[in-house]
């Protein structure tokens, strides 16, 4: 396989684009990645789209082509794809698969989702598509009824409190405020987060990522042509995509998640890495107790501690590995198929040097993304260029 | 890239399927495809699952991971594409990538769609995602306006008359009646073709495919594992992935498909082959009219003469080069994700000389699957192994 590079980023700010039609967002968000990455758009060989649900919420579909149309790309192929909350993960691995293996030197990812439009219904019986409906339906169990259940198990097992969960909303909600394209970010106390709505107990409002409109989108190139390109370029060393239990039943420990723990493994590996190389992540907080597991299933933080961790500040910026700091799903947002794809938007401003919140001499980050109830996975760890 | 070979295929009926959760149907057809195969199921190394309007009419993605996971198969990458009714083509090609680029062995690609559970305006809004709708939406046209008026230009220059389309219709009809997969064989005359209600001038109701529900699936392995399976195998010896304009007012023809034009040539370089030796091919009759501009757009009949030679008799089976031996969309139904990996399940029939409309000493088959108003296609060409 053909070394892979990134040398173009774009993105929206995540937030409310209401109005916007979501072709237009994915539009904007390429052509700022196109032009960041300044090659000749003619080179562009094949497009990814990550989206999760704009058929149900826009009545729209085969995004890949119309946003290539619209972009004047070349005749290549154009693919949504799809995977739940990780789509935008596996755009960009895609991307990356036809570069690796030499069936392109370019190509175009774009990540993409409108949902602020709909009402609160709608946008809960969309996002329920991720759920394996015949069998976790019956349940009426929808997502933070899952995670509000992890949490409870993570309390009981570990005597995890809500002050330590309140640490990872408190830093997520501050690194939002340091990033121009955050939809959410706050400096709230911990009063305020125990004070604010309760939405599945235990989780309450701030504990939750809002819902969001936005677009992100990326060059990528095959190394020799990264030198072309005016985007300062960062390498990718390594990009998995797994799958866990569909069902929730399916998971053995719904404290961990399967799919996590097998991307990572199989990433270090790929990336000839460990967890202690890593400078910073953008990993799935789409809870504030899902970044707590999650920075456990990553081998980031060790299994237990995670919401310590937090609440150390060893997971802020400075700390010993930087989480979010972009303000993560709970504070820049969470336009679904777009998420996967902004995480990415932010490592490489890490390791560009060039981030609002930047973690001073980040060399390596990784990019964590989850779908469903952990049943599509993608991990992706990228290198500052030498 | 390494050689592919299918070694395994499935498929349920097209038709009617009410009350069957859309994730059996695919788990049904792959089980079928994997039993064939008679390779082990911890070789799979991708799964890769075409549907197209499942989120609007069921309310449920992630199917690939769902399908995967009720199949019993290894933690191994899983993913959704789309690209409209050209989902299952597309499935198929990102399958063949995985193997030929040395990713992984084996794989499984299945196509899946159910419709005929929701009410014509339901169906009529899910079909419609696969529109510009920004664009076209405005004009009102839907895919049977679009279709009646390329029938009006054909019929203007090339004088296409109300008989020599019905000849198409009564070939695949016909052809259905001996597929114990279609959904809607018939025997019919010219005076009920022209007596059948108005659709859309100039198309009537048999001029148009049904609305069905079905799935399809194959298993693909790098040819050198072609001998441990214990189906027959058939070569994949191209597939093409293009796009067109995603707007009607982009084509600049509505007579003639870019995308299709060029993955047909594409795939004609790709496998060493010109059209004049492939024996069969299943190809893209959403319509009448789709049929016979299909078969001039991929270099069968010449410019114009699609609906002449259907009624010469040239594109039956035993003619010049039999198409839709199957029945095609028209007659077998049109299972919208489903119907590009139905359209190889029926080519890998031909192929091995197993098939109950048989083309005899059928050596070369092709598949055209046509996605939205030509904005996604993709050709493939797969031979008799050797």
């Amino acid at each position: 396989m053909r070394e892979v590079a990134i040398v173009g980023i774009g993105s929206t700010p995540f937030g409310r684009h209401a109005g916007t039609p979501i072709e237009q967002l994915g539009v904007r968000a390429a052509a700022e990645a196109l032009l960041d990455a300044g090659i000749d758009r003619a080179r562009i060989g094949a497009v990814y789209l990550g989206n999760f649900i704009s058929g149900p919420l826009n009545g729209k579909e085969v995004l890949a082509g119309i946003v290539a149309d619209q972009l004047g790309l070349p005749n290549v192929p154009c693919t949504k794809v799809e995977g739940a909350c990780a789509s935008g993960g596996i755009a960009f691995r895609h991307a990356w698969m036809a570069i690796a293996s030499g069936q392109c030197d370019a190509a175009l990812v774009v990540g993409v989702e409108t949902m602020t439009h709909a009402n609160t219904a709608q946008t809960t019986a969309a996002l329920n598509c991720a759920m394996d409906n015949e069998h976790d339906g019956p349940s009426g169990l929808t997502f933070p009824g899952l995670f509000g259940l992890a949490w409870r198990i993570h309390a009981e097992r570990h005597g995890t409190t809500r002050a330590q969960v309140s640490a990872v909303v408190r830093k997520n909600k501050r690194n939002g405020l340091l990033n121009p394209l955050a939809q959410m970010g706050a400096d709230l106390s911990d009063d305020q987060i125990a004070a604010s709505a309760s939405i599945c107990d235990p989780l309450q409002l701030y504990d939750c990522c809002p819902t969001s409109d936005g677009a992100a989108a990326l060059v990528l190139v095959a190394k020799p042509l990264a030198r072309e390109a005016t985007g300062i370029p960062v390498d990718v060393l390594a990009t998995v995509q797994t799958r866990g239990a569909s069902r929730i039943a399916g998971h053995p420990d719904l404290c961990s998640f399967d799919a996590t723990v097998s991307a990572a493994q199989r990433a270090y590996a790929m990336a000839g890495v460990t967890a202690a190389d890593i400078d910073l992540v953008e990993l799935h907080d789409c809870f504030s107790i899902a970044e707590i597991i999650d920075s456990e299933d990553l081998g980031l933080a060790p299994r237990g501690q995670g919401a310590i961790w937090a609440a150390e500040g060893r997971t802020a910026v400075g700390g010993q590995v930087a989480i979010n700091p972009s303000g993560g799903l709970l504070a820049k947002g969470h336009p679904v198929g777009a998420t996967g794809v902004g995480q990415l938007y932010e490592v490489v401003r890490q390791l560009r040097g060039t981030h609002a919140n930047q973690v001073k001499g980040a060399e390596i980050g990784m990019t964590h993304n989850l779908g469903g109830t952990g049943v599509a996975c993608t991990v992706s760890i990228l290198r500052r260029s030498m």
